[in-house]
């Protein structure tokens, strides 16, 4: 962020009307107690207010209402509100920055592969043939785009993803980092001697549209026909998807979830990290599951919350880890009982 | 899959009989109930014959003794086993389509590396020095292949792979993207003032013959000597191997599985998603081991199954479970015990 | 290792005296029960004596104060820690090969980029807008260092490494093959139709000094401001660190382990594989959480161990585990009771 902008710019881009130096220039951002010389900050939670009369950076952006009980050194931006004003800049200057288009030079593109309008291919990605590319797609560097491959419009692909062949995106998704979509379902026949015998694994991965995918998160293609992951889904990073698994409209699941063969998972179900559910099981739209879950058996009953492992009702789980950790009083009891019985039948 | 294939073409392929428009094309594969122009299906379990007759899918593959109650307006072609007809047709597909062979001009290969007859290297992999690389290997787009490397006959490794320096890979090995193999250990040697000192990991990765890696899984190099992983191991996806383990010829372990520091585990064990293993244990052959199970002892006797976290033995898990949310019961039995007790004691 | 050494070059660089052949050579290392033509071994635990006089290792470290019983027909070196000199020897091999320097033709570096002296950057590395680059940096293979990067002095970052825009990375890191630093926070507001609008991730990561990081992890963006890992901090592979986290000054974690958003980490804790820390939590200083741990509250108190899931008192748990797991033997003790107090109340 070398760019420098003044107050003044800043000030006229979002309405708002500069105190002090209309000159002063920044080119980075820093918390208001940690500013710094060529540093924007803000000064939202009245907490902060005793930063501002020392504050390094080179210009704050305050609130309308804002009155100062000592004299102000830095430059302040009067806005409507300042948090939020802060917020938008950023997102400005992060669109602004994000906002690549053209094709690499650096790229491999196959002759037969085909891109929209306004697409960024980046250095040292590679797409394969008959490869087919919507408008306004973004495929950052080294990003590896197998055969037969699709991915619809305005979709964002970052750095270093990696999408085995025939592979389908739908529009609008993004997917970060290290995220492998497409590899080899895990699926072996156990032979007489031990060994294992590999079972093709022909089918693919399709995704929907509004789909996020999170950094080196991995979905296997199915063994035939298609791993679906469904509009709207939002997945975190390291997650385990297997293949022939479903997951239905709108499902959100958190970091390092592992999802087993073909089982399949509703609607608008909300799953906490570190969850683990066996193969071949159907899970219940709305389903919430509880962090470090483990189901090994499927969810018939829409918009129930469970947790545990193996899992059962959230509420149910969370009486029972008190009493089990209360057993201590339990056996204590039951021995002042059984010494009591004894003395009575001693009698 | 834009190639497009004649129902005549197919038939002669898989040997099988045309019953419709020899001449009808394909160039894609569908469900026969989500079937449309162009796309080839097949028709096995009974429940899905309704579908053949209105079928979108320009080609169906059926079984031999199909005889259908009202007229098919889709061309059908006979063969002795649809499911198994269909699936042949893919993988022959598949195996055409993957037959990558030649060094692209894109790579980086060292001077002094050496490759066999027949390999794939693909564009903007990275081949450091004195990498010696078997006949027919397939090396993908983006691979890093450090120094001293050595991978043997038939393996493929997809696309960004990453194998550090000294990393040995057997033959007919298959390597999935992201896989990292020999990174450091995690070795650390606290000091007086809290700090760590790094502990040089100086060893590197054996892998045998015949193993599979998973997408993103991570195997770490060793200490000293050598991390290894036996002849048929199989390893699901984002699994981590940590320095100075060995994992037994053919034991299969499902994704997110995490083994650590200097363990041994045994040959033909199972061990399901999301284990974790310390350091130090040794765990006998044919362990089978439940999902999200913690080992922190090893298992002397070969052909056990534990589960659980500390684990223990798996029938014996399963019936405390049921126990242990039965403790609400006991609980109340207990309460009734001492209230039968004290009207007894206080009369 | 094809590089041949003699075994008087090798006693001339550790100090060592040569019994045997001086001219013999080797290029590889092996253990001595493993010994093979051209190896290097070393003999330092008694227990592998017999393996001297039979091993087929061209050179053999020994212990000053090794008396053979019987003739050794290898070479072998005398030094005073055979053991010590071996892992040098190993140690100081290794430097000479990973001392990379030199900027890669084939690497993308933007021309407002800047990096200071004997650097490294690999091929097919990607180096964005206004990235800066300290001296003796080493930037493998395939590594995206998006825009307005900050990289300070001698930090290492191995193959296909990728820094979103705006990730500083201070001095001596070594941050490992296919982690993620920055990719965006999970945020979402859910809408009232069930799908979820994505909250702009706006911030950086901020690494400081001294820290290492496992493949495959991931450390995402915050929301706004800075995830922040603090100086000396070790992370192993494959852990999530959300948005908005802060990992205090020399801790460590295990593999696998996801820390949920806005939680704060204390100085010095030890965290083992497979924890899960949830969201917007504060854990003290000097905290040891157990492995698999799953923390749904705080830890107030610095210096306490915890285990289980939901985490309470390590001892406590253990001691709990052994009753839980006793639980039949209560049953039984209660079922008697009730058994002896109906026959007295029956008399």
């Amino acid at each position: 962020m070398k760019v420098e902008f003044t107050a003044a710019q800043i000030a006229a881009l979002l309405g708002g009307k500069v105190e002090g130096d209309p000159e002063a220039k920044v080119w980075g951002v820093a918390r208001i107690e940690d500013g710094a010389s060529g540093m924007l900050s803000f000064l939202a939670n009245p907490k902060y207010i005793p930063y501002i009369y020392n504050t390094l950076s080179s210009v704050v952006l305050v609130n309308d209402d804002f009155e100062p009980s000592e004299p102000v050194k830095t430059t302040m931006i009067r806005v409507k509100n300042a948090y939020e004003a802060f917020a938008q800049l950023l997102a400005t200057y992060q669109e602004y920055t994000s906002n690549k288009v053209g094709i690499s030079e650096n790229a491999y593109i196959s002759p037969d592969a085909e891109y929209g309008d306004n697409c960024y291919i980046g250095d040292f990605a590679f797409v394969g043939e008959r490869v087919r590319i919507g408008k306004n797609v973004k495929i950052y560097p080294q990003c590896y785009i197998g055969d037969d491959v699709v991915i619809d419009d305005n979709t964002v692909i970052y750095a270093g993803v990696k999408l085995y062949a025939m592979t389908h995106i739908g529009k609008n998704c993004i997917i970060h980092a290290g995220a492998v979509l497409g590899a080899d379902g895990f699926g072996f026949v156990p032979q007489p001697d031990g060994t294992y015998k590999k079972i093709p694994q022909i089918g693919n991965v399709l995704v929907g549209d509004n789909v996020e995918i999170g950094a080196n998160t991995t979905i296997d293609r199915s063994t035939m026909e298609s791993t679906k992951i469904h509009d709207g889904v939002k997945l975190d990073n390291l997650i385990q998807i297997a293949h022939n698994v479903e997951v239905g409209e709108n499902t959100a699941m958190a970091a390092q979830v592992g999802i087993s063969g073909s089982t399949h998972v509703g609607k608008n179900c909300i799953i906490a990290g570190q969850v683990g559910i066996s193969g071949h099981l159907s899970i219940a739209d709305r389903t919430t599951i509880g962090p470090q879950a483990g189901l090994t058996k499927g969810v018939r009953e829409p918009g129930k919350s469970i947790i545990g492992s193996p899992a059962y009702d959230y509420v149910k789980f969370m009486k029972d880890v008190v009493r089990q950790r209360n057993i201590d009083k339990l056996e204590e009891k039951v021995a002042e009982l059984e010494k009591k019985l004894e003395e009575l039948l001693s009698k």
